[in-house]
Parts: C-alpha cells; sequence; structure tokens
C-alpha cells in the first residue's frame, strides 16, 4: 500500500472510559430514583428543558446548545408518571444492553417496551424518551448503544482496535477492502491506534466515493475518505468529531452544489437544533469544502435551474444562525444570483479524473486560508 | 473465529474470462460498425425489442425474458441517426472504462457525454442507451463498470480474491470487520476462494443485520449474511445469484411481512420486467423464508392496520405471473385477510435474541419443504 509512514495518535484512547462513565451514570439515575423511594418521597428526575425557548445557537462552541431552564419529571405528578416510569424502563433497558454488549435501534427499544407493558402510543413517543434519557445524562444514545437504521461507509489508513465483544483487541487496517467499510456499532467503538493520514474528506455520493477510492485519493492526499451517504447519520458525525479531535486531522466536506448538500456539510459542522442537549456529535471545525455556487461558475459545471423547494430552502438558511460567516453567506449570495445548482458528478463532464486532477488539489490549497 | 473447516468452490472462477468476454463483444460491435462503413453501406445494430409485448415470465428460467422480436438500428434512418450515435459512443466509453479499471455511475456517463458533444437531453435518455448496450451485448452494465450509486453490504466466512487494480490479487476474508464490508465495485468483481457457510442470508433492515451478527448468525447457522439496504441494488443481486451459483449456497431472503418486503424477495428471485434482457441477476432458487403474513399470527407479532396503499400493492401482487407459486399465493391470502403487517424488528417484543433462538431456526428447518 505504500502507506507506511505512521504517526502516533495524539490523544489518549478514551472509549472504553466513556463506556464506563456511561453505565455508572444510568446505574447512579437508578441509585438516585431508589434512595428517594426508600426515604419515602416521590422520586423525582431533573433533565435541561429542550424546548424551543431554551435552544441558542452558542457562537463559541459553534452549535446549537441548551439554556439553564430545568423540567423536572416527579412521580407525584399524575401527568408525570408515564414519562417518569418509561424513563425508568429506558434506562434500565439501555444498561442492559451495555452490560450484554449488544446494540438496538430505535425502532427495536418501541418493541422491545411491548413485552414489559411500558406503554408507547407509537414510535414517536419512544423516539422522545429515548433523547430524555441523552438529555439526563449528556451523552447521545449511540453510547448507550442505540444505533440508527442508516450506514456508511470509511476507508483510509487508519488502524483501529475494536472494543466489541469477540473482536475485542483485534485490529483492522481501514484499507483492507477497496470498497470501503461499514460505519456500525463495531467501528464507531473502536479505539484509534495509528494512522498516516493527514486529512480526512468526506463525501456526500457513493459514486464520488468509488471515484475518489479508485483514483487514490487516500495516498495522493493522504486522506481518510467517509462517505456520507446522504445526510450523515448521527454513528457517521460522531466518528468525524473523533478523527478530528482524538488524532488533530483537518475535516474537508465535499456534497453536491445545491442548499441540501450545503445543509449536509453544515450538520456535520455545527449539528442540529435537536440535538443540542449533546456535544458530540458536532465537528465546529471541518470546513465546507464544496461544491460551491461559485464552483459552477468557475468550472462550467453543467447545472440545473433550481425548483421551488431549492430556493425556498436557500431563503431558510441564509436565515439559520450557522450560516452567518462569510464563506456561507458569500456562497448563498452566488446561488441567489445564478438560482442553479449542479452535483458532484458533473465535474465527469472534464472526463472522470478532472475532479481529483485539478479541483481537488486547488481547492485544499485554497481551504488554508478558510 | 473457529470457522475453519473450508470447503472448496465448486465451480471454476469466472470474472476475468467474462470481463475478457465483453471486452470482445463491445470490441466486435465496433469492428461491425467500421466494416459496414469500410463495405459502404449504413452501418446497422440489431437488438432484441424491450417493447412490452415482447417482454414475457417464463415460467421454465422463472424470470421475464424477451421474446424473438428485433429491433434494427440502422443510420441510414435519420431518426435512428441519434440513438446510434449515442450507442456506439457508449460502447468505447464502456470499454475504456474496463481497460482503464474504472467504474462509473448512471449519472457519470450523462455528464460524460457532454464532453464529447454526445446531446443526452436529460439522464433518462443515456440512461436508455445503457440498457440499450445491455441488450445487444447481452451483459448488464455492471459488467462494463457502470455501477449504481446505492451500496449494501455483506459478512460472513468467505474469502475472496480481487480481481480490481491496485487490489487484484490480494485476498480478503469477509468475517474481517463486525459490521460487514460494503459491496461495490471490487467485492462485485471479486472471485470467490473458500467458504465454510452452507448457506445464504438475505436481510432487508440493517438493524435486523447487526442483530444477525451480534448473535452470530453466520457461526450458529454457518451463514453468509447479506444485507439488501432495502432493494437489493443491482451489483448486490448479482453477488446473491453468484454466492447461490458458483458456491451452491441455499439462498433464504428475511424482509419486513408487507407488500413491499414480499416484492424486495422476489425482485432478488425473479429479476425485474425492465431487466428481462439480461439474465445474471436473478436467483431463481432463493426462498422467501420471512417475516410471512402467517407469521403476523402464529408469533402473535406486534403489527400495523394496512393502508390503502399497502392494500393496493397486494392486489398487483396477486395478479403478478411472478407470484403465482404456492407459498406466495397462501401468504397473500393471509395479506388480504389480516390486513396487517409487521417489520422485522417486531420480533423485539420478545427480546432481543428470539428471532435468533427460536424463529430462524424453526423456519431454516421448515423451509426444506418449501
Amino acid at each position: 500500500m505504500g502507506l507506511k509512514r505512521k504517526k502516533k495518535v495524539r490523544k489518549a484512547a478514551s472509549v472504553k472510559e466513556k463506556k464506563k462513565t456511561v453505565q455508572q451514570l444510568l446505574t447512579q439515575l437508578g441509585e438516585k430514583v431508589l434512595s428517594q423511594m426508600e426515604a419515602g418521597v416521590f422520586p423525582v428526575i431533573e433533565m435541561p428543558s429542550r424546548s424551543t425557548a431554551n435552544i441558542r445557537y452558542d457562537e463559541e462552541l459553534r452549535q446549537y446548545v441548551l439554556g439553564d431552564k430545568k423540567i423536572r419529571r416527579t412521580a407525584r405528578n399524575i401527568r408525570h408518571l408515564r414519562p417518569f416510569t418509561q424513563l425508568v424502563w429506558l434506562a434500565w433497558t439501555a444498561r442492559q444492553l451495555m452490560e450484554q454488549g449488544k446494540t438496538s435501534t430505535l425502532r427495536d427499544i418501541f418493541y422491545m417496551s411491548q413485552a414489559y407493558e411500558i406503554d408507547f402510543k407509537d414510535q414517536a413517543e419512544s423516539d422522545d424518551i429515548i433523547t430524555d434519557l441523552e438529555s439526563v445524562i449528556g451523552y447521545a444514545r449511540e453510547d448507550f448503544n442505540i444505533y440508527p437504521e442508516e450506514r456508511s461507509a470509511i476507508y483510509g489508513d487508519l488502524e483501529i482496535e475494536y472494543t466489541v465483544p469477540r473482536y475485542e483487541g483485534r485490529r483492522l487496517n481501514l484499507t483492507v477492502h477497496p470498497d470501503g467499510v461499514v460505519i456500525g456499532p463495531a467501528l464507531a467503538t473502536a479505539e484509534f491506534i495509528d494512522t498516516s493520514a493527514e486529512i480526512v474528506i468526506c463525501i456526500e455520493k457513493g459514486a464520488m466515493f468509488t471515484r475518489f477510492l479508485e483514483e487514490e485519493v487516500h495516498r495522493k492526499f493522504k486522506a481518510i475518505l467517509v462517505h456520507t451517504a446522504g445526510q450523515a447519520p448521527r454513528a457517521t458525525r460522531h466518528l468525524i468529531r473523533r478523527l478530528n479531535d482524538e488524532l488533530g486531522l483537518p475535516v474537508y466536506i465535499f456534497c453536491d452544489a445545491d442548499p441540501w448538500g450545503m445543509h449536509i456539510a453544515q450538520v456535520i459542522i455545527s449539528g442540529s437544533a435537536n440535538a443540542a442537549h449533546v456535544r458530540e456529535l458536532v465537528t465546529p471545525d471541518a470546513k465546507w469544502a464544496g461544491v460551491w455556487a461559485s464552483d459552477i461558475l468557475e468550472w462550467k459545471l453543467p447545472s440545473e435551474k433550481f425548483n421551488d423547494l431549492d430556493y425556498k430552502r436557500l431563503q431558510e438558511l441564509e436565515r439559520d444562525p450557522r450560516y452567518h460567516s462569510e464563506l456561507w453567506q458569500r456562497e448563498i449570495q452566488v446561488f441567489k444570483k445564478i438560482q442553479r445548482k449542479a452535483e458532484q458528478e458533473a465535474f465527469s463532464r472534464y472526463g472522470l479524473t478532472k475532479i481529483v486532477d485539478e479541483y481537488l488539489p486547488k481547492r485544499l490549497e485554497e481551504m488554508k486560508s478558510y
């Protein structure tokens, strides 16, 4: 592979420690409820309020965060009794999952509850309780083994060590399979051991991910390639953050040149308002590196006219606090002016390799000044 | 891993030979056009007609096939000149891709054409010409390096050997990564070397794929697990056929218990009418193994009422010739009676492991009589 100049991982491995912390938090939650009951008082669980009034964009942290408003869920209040019980059951279930080394999904949890006559009227209600538990303990649901259904993929010279049962302690280099390996629970909880990579490149489209692989972007640009498969699943966003945070690698995001592609990049960078209660799903230092509206002009890319939805979405983005910085505003203005969009594959107009041979090196050089 | 009792692959490896055949067919197409022109006649390309009138379901082959009707595309006819030229350009491009060991997508081809002033008015037109080329040479577009955008995944004790550049000759065991590896161009064109597996299990949902992995279905049932990610991408369908055909492994398909899940299974088994011109995307001996309508009753699964679309789809399936055999008709009648649907995850009502501990072994035993 010729990728043998390894760098040491800069930050201490932390997956197992975090797992221990989350298990402790779940146990403490149970102990607190129990001790209140033993003391003869109605048990109370406190959590930050997630109402719109308590969500604000933090310019310092560059993500949405919750304010100081708290809500108390108490068994004394008959209207609280139902969500209180659901929450305690969920915390117990999450702890079971972690102990048994099993993962589940939002949908699984909804069905599992039925065995315990924990009566969720629909999945929306059980999803909401899962978000409550995230708020209470301050960790993402993936940290207590509840994963999304969607899967994306990764490729590059990164050696990992698994922490999941059966594979614990085994190592894998992520160049092992030239179509990429799946980012599922095992990869999401692996420790990073070694890498020769100097950057991370996230790619919206499967076709472009394969193109970058075939053109050896991982070698030519010392890059780890992440396929987001459209909007990046939460487990993938968390992994991108870790690549940035633990390995100190700059992250560049390439999407289609349209408001939807911009937002795929933005959610990786600053997260979403509904995840304001967790910290570990954002990568504030990640950069949106293309395809920009101005690239459509500069590279004379084949493009299509905006439809009404595209234009409406662009207007929303213009008002969104996450889009206030210079680059976003500049490109939003170009989009407004040209009212055209282009896909990543549009570079194929100049042959399959143009995007890697010319566009990518030029852009990565330019990114140094953003 | 404890999966060391290997069986020899039964059928000679064929990927490289097929590649050579396809390249020859493309070359011959060009030579034929050239020799006609050199002889001073307008060049003609002949292909089977794909009009509805020429598509029929073949009960013997258990797939849709084309009849004997041919169409001739001739440069003499002014209305043919455009698609004739497009087809010749595409055949040339496909051959270039194969020679350079690069893959592309339907979308890429549309954009690439613009560099040559091959004027497709939209992607629908270029997709259509790609299907024409499939018809002319009788091979699927994946065989001339045009792949779908979608990706699914695989896991199990199967050793493969790559034929793609850079990885050519390298081997990989597909248990290497416990989240599964991506089925992309490299895996689709790999030779099968060795396996201890005795069956293939295809799974619609990512959550259930991960569940099966965590419960070690691959070990307990000596299975290769394929995640179809909803409707299986063509490259995945082709791989499933190869697992059945080259390794002689029976294939069992598990989907949600609804008309959409049934059809995911059916398309793996007998393909679709628009692929009547190619043979290698179907696995007629694959079996739909669940979740059946009757399982909803037998296992008392949590279920939801059919909506209008579900019911309309079920009526379509009832009339479809691919659904004429006993099992399908029986289950369609149960669906009609109960008008309810259930997801694979519904088994989680009985705990996460019920589906693997009880349902799966019982069903695999029952499948011997189907």
